[in-house]
């Protein structure tokens, strides 16, 4: 007879009941990047269905000092939920419960496996909105979102996640609860602790629950496309747009020429809304409620724009189906740039007073250097975040394509270096990213975050790998 | 010939220069409180011109283990910037230069020093806004501000003070610079480091300049003031003013029936602008730039609220010189309750939903129990911040005062705490609020600030005394 060793796994299922663990094959969906790029894999997959259950989760982890790699809706796209074969992942989809929504305090709580189109749904049914909108919101988990602090489209007149946040529940990695759930929303009392673990992407903690802001629905949406000599003109018309439209604006988004021939390569049978010749486009939202005309402010926004000739051309959708067929140009060009095969993703920011500049510079050192590639450059104008991404020529093989994809990264960050500018303006660092932040990291920057590491999770159970490698304590 | 002992104050002299210590009855100004009701006392103030200075000037205290305590504009209400008298004053009123404001990304980076009011007048000249607003920005300095995450009327409509943080400048504990001075909009490389400084009140290094956000002129400003039945009809009006001004108010203060008395007390040529006898009462503001006419959407967001019924009298502020005499009676109702002598200021803060709820309980409860007080509650409404004030009966004598003092803040404290509030909604703890503020601190909390603090401060010379009194480390 044989005596077969208990491993990591079997203890876990003994220590945490078979209900809330995952092992072997079943773990493999929990291991796949949101592209399709990258395959981890785990010891295993814990499922817990309340806080309490977290907590005995990460102490039977600590126990058996197993690195947890916490995990929502797994749409991040820096490969900060992605394990490795040593590590657990705690799962939060089992908590999706919304426990309060409180409309006359204008604020929710939920738990952190809601996935965000659930609570977007549960605020617009009490006439509230919760403004964090983005492509993954169908699949992406609030918890996920808090700590990814998450961008989007909405960023200009509402802010990151950051600033859509009342409160957060927290286990730290000593298997206590962090009670900073209070929906006030007036709360000064000292350090602000909650704020550690937004974007922390779970190196600190793992949330549980979230206390969110929700403000009036915005039941009035006006939306027009743009067309511009010049990126330049994008940025001059959104300053425009801020000051006459009152920060009501919602989203501003710009789009390069290429932008109609990408989404029409994805979607063959976009209507295309306008001429597809233009050297830049310019996707505008305006939104409130109430008293305020929202319609006529955009009719007589863009009478003024085009009666001082800033623009060439302008749709206004007259409807909420041409509206989103506005929004399938932006969709569909990335999609059509996903078609194209492997290229360089990127997710930068500079001062929005550079930013014309700086995507010239590095379009014109993009195309210098690597004649074959094609710059599509695209993103959210107001808050200087452009989407630089970079096709490669794959008629020359895929050893060419990975070396025209190194190449076209390393003048992207030479070129960011020099403005001074952000390598992650919306997405994080997570694994994908740790090089780079780690070489750009000033030495008493580094020092803090090994201090703060050292000191909440001084085992180094949390997300290990993700962010950055902090010196052994 | 006698040898004197060297002093710390000399030794500070002997090590920084004289031009940047103040010693002896020249550091009195800098140990009396805003009020005048506290007076501490300094071993030395230090005043650096720069932020390498201000590295000196910690290196040469922790050298001699001397405690710092970091001030701007000395006009916060808790008492983070009172020294005793074993520990440095650390001023930044030197560190005044505006050193950047690039108004194309709406931002400007300033030195610590810089008066709210200049770096709101340095906004306005390029035609933008820095929306802080304060009683006391004529005086306090915006990394005081920022320490202190400052509140003020406009939170509602564009956040706290961190929320209009887009970077920090810190000399740390050990005297290294943490330059954190990005102007990017965007920026989400992993934890944000910024975020621990901003509300700490200099417990974990000092802030030598910021990075903050400008938003366009709000060049149309509507103001009115409304009767009401009672404050629930406030907080009524306030969810309407909202949906239907479509956020574009930037104030709703509510006010008792004695405002009006308060306010003629201090200000007895005040022309008032309605009858005083009113059971409460909303000063409202709606404001912005371009396109959308302001002072219509106000006229007729009024129009529903008295076609409904819901008002009982209205003014609507016809020129500035009307706005700032219904702003006059607000600030003169301050200004009476201090004429009143000493009484109970408070800054708490509930969920909105149960303001009116929270601010019925504790008036009954002092009424009942202290039948010669009279409270005066007023204040933000739509943060949920009330500053429950309770004016004693100074006819029973200066000990009765204490008493009844001491009995109210019992009261309220016992009330908000059955709320789940915050017994600092936008002043800070400082060292005003430390006990109160350490007997709600639950254990989790506490020992993340402990091992916060003993991360970046373990020498313990940050403001020792402040927020909370960390065990030896």
């Amino acid at each position: 007879m044989h005596t077969i060793a208990e491993t990591d796994a079997d203890r876990l299922t003994r220590m945490l009941g078979a209900d809330m663990v995952l092992t072997g094959p079943d773990t493999a969906p929990y291991c796949r990047d949101w592209f399709g790029d990258a395959q981890g894999a785990a010891l295993a997959v814990l499922r817990p269905r309340d806080t309490a259950q977290v907590q005995d989760c990460v102490r039977a982890a600590a126990a058996l000092d197993l690195g947890i790699v916490p995990q929502g809706g797994n749409t991040g796209l820096v490969l900060g939920a992605m394990p490795d074969s040593g590590q657990v992942v705690l799962s939060l989809e089992r908590m999706t419960r919304i426990r309060a929504l409180d409309a006359d305090n204008f604020s929710a709580v939920v738990e952190a496996g809601t996935i965000l189109h659930d609570l977007k749904q549960a605020a617009a049914a009490r006439g509230l909105f919760f403004p964090l909108t983005l492509g993954a919101q169908g699949s992406c988990r609030i918890g996920g979102n808090v700590s990814t602090n998450a961008g989007g489209v909405n960023v200009l007149r509402y802010g990151m996640t950051r600033e859509l946040v009342l409160g957060l529940e927290v286990v730290l990695p000593d298997g206590r609860v962090l009670d900073l759930l209070s929906g006030l929303r007036k709360d000064n009392r000292g350090i602000d602790l909650k704020q550690l673990f937004i974007g922390a992407e779970g190196t600190l903690g793992i949330i549980t629950a979230v206390a969110v802001k929700l403000t009036p629905a915005p039941d009035r949406v006006a939306t027009a496309l743009v067309a511009l000599p010049r990126l330049e003109d994008a940025i001059t018309l959104y300053r425009r747009a801020r000051r006459e439209c009152c920060d009501l604006m919602s989203a501003f988004e710009f789009m390069p020429p290429l932008a109609f021939t990408l989404a029409r390569e994805a979607r063959p049978d976009l209507t295309l809304p306008m001429a597809d010749t233009h050297p830049a486009y310019a996707l505008i939202e305006i939104s409130g409620s109430g008293l305020v005309d929202i319609d006529d402010l955009m009719a007589r926004f863009l009478e003024g724009v085009f009666a001082d000739g800033l623009a060439l051309d302008g749709v206004v959708a007259q409807s909420q189906a041409q509206a989103a067929a506005l929004w399938a140009v932006r969709e569909g060009m990335n999609e059509g740039q996903a078609r194209r095969g492997r290229h360089l993703r990127s997710d930068v920011s500079v001062p929005l007073s550079r930013l014309a500049e700086f995507v010239a510079e590095v379009e014109a050192a993009v195309t210098a250097q690597l004649p074959g590639c094609t710059c599509v450059s695209y993103g959210h104008v107001g808050d200087g975040n452009v989407h630089l991404n970079v096709l490669p020529d794959h008629a020359l093989g895929p050893d060419s394509v990975d070396d025209q994809i190194a190449r076209a990264k390393g003048i992207l960050h030479q070129v960011l270096d020099r403005f001074g500018g952000s390598i992650s303006a919306e997405h994080g660092i997570g694994r994908l990213k740790k090089v780079d932040f780690e070489a750009r990291l000033p030495a008493p920057q580094r020092a803090l975050l090994e201090a703060i590491k050292q000191a909440i999770d001084p085992g180094r159970i949390m997300n290990p790998g993700c962010q950055f490698d902090p010196v052994a304590g």
